[in-house]
This record gives structure tokens, sequence and C-alpha cells, in this order.
């Protein structure tokens, strides 16, 4: 693994994008933490601009880069939330964000980034078409390619979260955090680990898209494949830039089923009246599935996001 | 209208019952504000125990009997939040409330009076038959009969939400609230009366449930008749306790239509991801209606609660 990020590293983060994020609430409930036989500290990410943490990420890649680069703009390829984010990061600094989507993404989707003033670019929804678009804009327009989540800018960014997280609540003695393509919960790790040593740190993934679990155990990236789960921020592929990071510093991933991830996501806004999405609640299930780890314990849960299509509700 | 209570009686009101209900947030949104062309507080009592403000009222109300009577317990009729919240409210000081329900509400709030420990006593759904259910149970019982908002120890303990709105947020012009029995709206104004003179209070009712509109406008109590509305908090008719205090500190009653509700219920949980049941949205939906009147001011929300069924959306 190369070098990790220093602490300092992590706090000039945060104060190079405090003044563009929220710092977001951490929300408790008592009867949650009856349920859950443990007490939980919620960092509620689905309160950050946009809907989702991804916007720390997008935000700090953004910063890093020179004046010149910056006003040629950023371009990246998702269907997901981090188009938003790095439409509104660039916004936020009045520069293009050049977004590739597949031309079968949702139009909530499409509408969401074109709201946030992202200039999309349809493509065929292969890796290869994904890829050779997003190649054209960048050589068109010189805008810099930030990855979603494979890129240390973004882990960066979205260790701020944590950061703030252990900045209000002392002694936890977990941290848990979904895991998709790995950047919040390596970056979510690294906090812990410069921030608070001795809190210790689980991901949660759904079964149905268990491919970090497997790079886990296996000892290299086995790639995302026909992932079939309701958490459609985990569907992708560990990085090689989170992958060593999440090696060295999560302790173990924990598995949860489809239905344990749709019951977690009505209890949460049933009982705390906070919309969170379905990749939210995988870190809740997987605490749900293990109480036997978490229990009497002081437990932070990072809430990834709330963007979720009301009309497509599973429950 | 008998003596009002004094700014006194509301502060020793919040400090009665601090311990035993949270301080719920104030949360603010730039979209939303954007939106809606000022700068809007909202008060979130979605978050407050038991999903809505009426633990206020319910917690007051039993905290002023005396330790005898209180020994012999409380006793409503309501099929809503109230029921919820005497319940909670009486437990959390362990002593029984008497719950009479319809034999016809739905099983989802039966089961919530349930779980919060209230002892069920269903009856016919006409209003003699909940009378004389009601009757017979205090007979039997000795418990003390709390009316959901007909009663000014449950006008003061309303109060408080208004209070610490004002405690957190200065210089409102305006404070919303949605008025139903009244009780929630009364409380507001007497809040804003004795703490900030100058912030002018304003209701937010459904058109479909117009009674205390025409009672403000005829000068008497006119009873709500086969209302038709989904903001079932709202359906019922002002009291003798709560219509002079709107007559007196309410500037006005503006009402909304049915399908401004839902649209504001829609957008407030997309984009500040909060649930909050319909008749929380009447009052943003009021102020969407009439954006002359608030344009460029700092506008307080009273969101009253967050308790929805989610198998029965409207959206």
């Amino acid at each position: 693994m190369n070098k990790i990020p220093s602490k300092q590293e992590l706090l000039d983060t945060h104060n190079r994008i405090k003044e563009f994020i929220h710092n977001t609430p951490v929300m408790t409930s008592r009867l949650v933490n009856q349920y859950a036989d443990c007490e939980i500290f919620f960092k509620c990410e689905n309160f950050q601009r946009m809907g989702a943490f991804k916007m720390r990420g997008a935000m700090n890649a953004i910063l890093q880069l020179s004046e010149v680069d910056r006003q040629k703009g950023v371009a990246t390829h998702s269907s997901g939330n981090f188009a938003q984010a790095l439409s509104l990061a660039a916004k936020s600094l009045n520069i293009p964000a050049h977004i590739v989507m597949p031309s079968n993404a949702p139009q909530i989707k499409k509408n969401a980034v074109a709201s946030y003033g992202g200039i999309i670019y349809e493509c065929k929804q292969t890796q290869d078409a994904r890829e050779s678009t997003l190649n054209e804009v960048v050589k068109e327009t010189g805008a810099t390619f930030i990855h979603p989540y494979n890129d240390i800018n973004v882990i960066l960014g979205q260790s701020t979260a944590a950061q703030e997280l252990l900045n209000k609540v002392n002694n936890l003695d977990y941290i848990i955090a979904p895991v998709g393509g790995g950047g919040l919960i390596s970056g979510t790790a690294l906090a812990a680990h410069h921030f608070s040593p001795t809190t210790i740190v689980y991901a949660g993934e759904p079964k149905g898209a268990s491919d970090a679990w497997e790079s886990l155990n296996k000892g290299y990236i086995v790639p995302s494949i026909n992932p079939n789960t309701i958490a459609d921020g985990l569907r992708t592929s560990l990085g090689d830039k989170t992958f060593p990071i999440i090696q060295e510093f999560v302790k173990d991933i924990l598995l949860v089923e489809e239905k344990v991830i749709i019951h977690s996501m009505q209890f949460i806004w049933e009982r705390m009246k906070i919309i969170i999405e379905p990749s939210s609640a995988v870190a809740y299930a997987s605490l749900l599935n293990n109480k036997d780890i978490f229990k009497g314990k002081r437990v932070g849960i990072i809430i990834s996001g709330g963007n979720v299509d009301l009309q497509n509700l599973p429950f």
C-alpha cells in the first residue's frame, strides 16, 4: 500500500471543505437503542448537501485542482449520488461538471444532475461506452476526470464525516459504514485510525453484492458481477486505492440479507422520522444481524444518504 | 376570555416538562428557502417523543395533577396522536392511561397506543358512545379526564415548542402552525405574545376542514362537520379554551387545498429528508399559497409531527 494519509492531511481536508458542506447532525433514539440493545449515534449524511456524503469527496477533489485545471472543469461517469455531488460541488465554484450517464439511467437521476447544473452526456450502458465517452469529453473540454471513489482526494473528503462524528461523540467502541466502491468506509477507517485508534470499524455489505467481503477474504479485488441488491449505491467494485485501506483498517465486513435491509430502512423511517436510502440501512442492518458483537456498546453509524424515489419504495 | 396565562406560567411549564420531552432541533434548508422565497426555520416536533408535539401538553397536564389524583391515572378519548402522547406521558410516570377509541380505528393506531402502555377501551364511533364509555371508565377507575386540546394545561404544554423555537431563533417575523382543535396554535400564539411580541402568528388550515377559519370570521365556534382532508390531525372542532386565544393572538387563518398539502408534504420529504405528517405540511403549504405575505421574511414553521402510515402514502 502507498503511504497512508497523515492525521494532518485529514485535518487539512476538513478545513478545506468545511465552508462548502454541512456539519451534519448526530441523531440518537432511545427506542432504536432499546431495540438494538446498544447505544447508537447516527451521523446523518442524508442531511448533507444534495442528500449524501459524496458531496464531501467531490468538493475536496475539485478544491485540490490548480486554478488553471479547475477552470477547465471536471468530469465523471456515474448515474448515482456522485454525479449529483460533482455537479453541485462544481456549481459552488462556478466551474462546469461533465457527467457521463448511461442513456437508460432513471429520468429522476438525470433531472437531479441537471438541477445541480451538471452537463449530461448519454452513452450506451457498457463499461466500454462509458469510458470512451468520458475520454472524448475529457479530450474536448480539458476537464479533469474525478473517479467517484478510487481517488485519494475523494477518500480524504469522505473521511470528514467520521471526523465530525468523532469530534462530537467520545469513546465510540465501533463505527459502521456501508461498503460499495469503498470511498466512505476507507475514509471512515482512516479517521478512526488517526482520531480514535481504539474505535473498531466494521463495514456492512448486502449479501447480494458481496464482492468486498469476498475480496477481503481472498486478499485480492474480486469485481462486482451482476450484483443483486436494492442498495443501489453498493453495487460497485472496490478500487486499488480503497482496498488496501480496508484491508489494513477495517475489522471485518458484515453481510446482510435484502429483507433485513428493507426492514431496517422502514424501521428507521418510522421510528426516527428521517428518510434514509437503502444503502444507509445496510449499516444498521449489519448491526441488528450481529447483536452479540455490539451489545451494550457505543456504536457510530454513518447514514450515507437520503436520496430515494418516493414513487418506488420497497415497502 | 378568561385571564390569559402569564409569561411566568409559560416559563414554569417549560421547566416542569423539560426533563420528559426532547428540545427538538430547528432545521433549515437553502433549497427550500430558495423555493419559498423567504427564510424558514422548521421546529421539528416530528422528532419529539412519540413523534408529535402532543407529548408536551399531555406531560404538562399530568404533572399538574395532585399526587393522589395522578396515581389514579388519566383518561381520554382520541384515536390520534394525543392517545399515544397521553399513554407515553403516563408511562413515564408509571401511572395508567385509559384510552377510549372507536372500534373502527386503524389497527396501526391501536398498536401504537398499546406499545406505549395505554389501556384501550373500544366503543362505537358516535360522539355519544365515546362520551358514555369515557364516563364509565372515569367512574370505575377514578382517573382524571384530560381533553386532547381544550384544556389550559394542555395549551400551556403545547406553547413550549414555540418557546424553544424563539429561544433558538431571533427576530422571527412570522410563525405558522396548523390548526385543528387549536391546542398547538393557541399555545404558539401565547408564546409569541409573551416572548416575541412583534412576531405575527398565522394558522394554516385545510380548505376541506375550514371550521376554524369560519369560526374566526363569524365570531363564534362553528363545529367541524364532515371534514374532508388528508390532514387527519386537523379534523376536530375548536374548543372554548382555544378559540378566544386564537381570536386575540392569531392574525389570520390561511386555507390550503389538498393538492398543495400533498405536494408540500412530498417536497419536504424529498428536499429535507424528514418525515412529516400531512397536518405538518399544511403550515408550509399555507406559506407557499401566500408568498406575497412572507417574501424575504424570517418565518418559523411548527412541524407538528411525523406519524404516518408508510403503507398508505398519498403520493
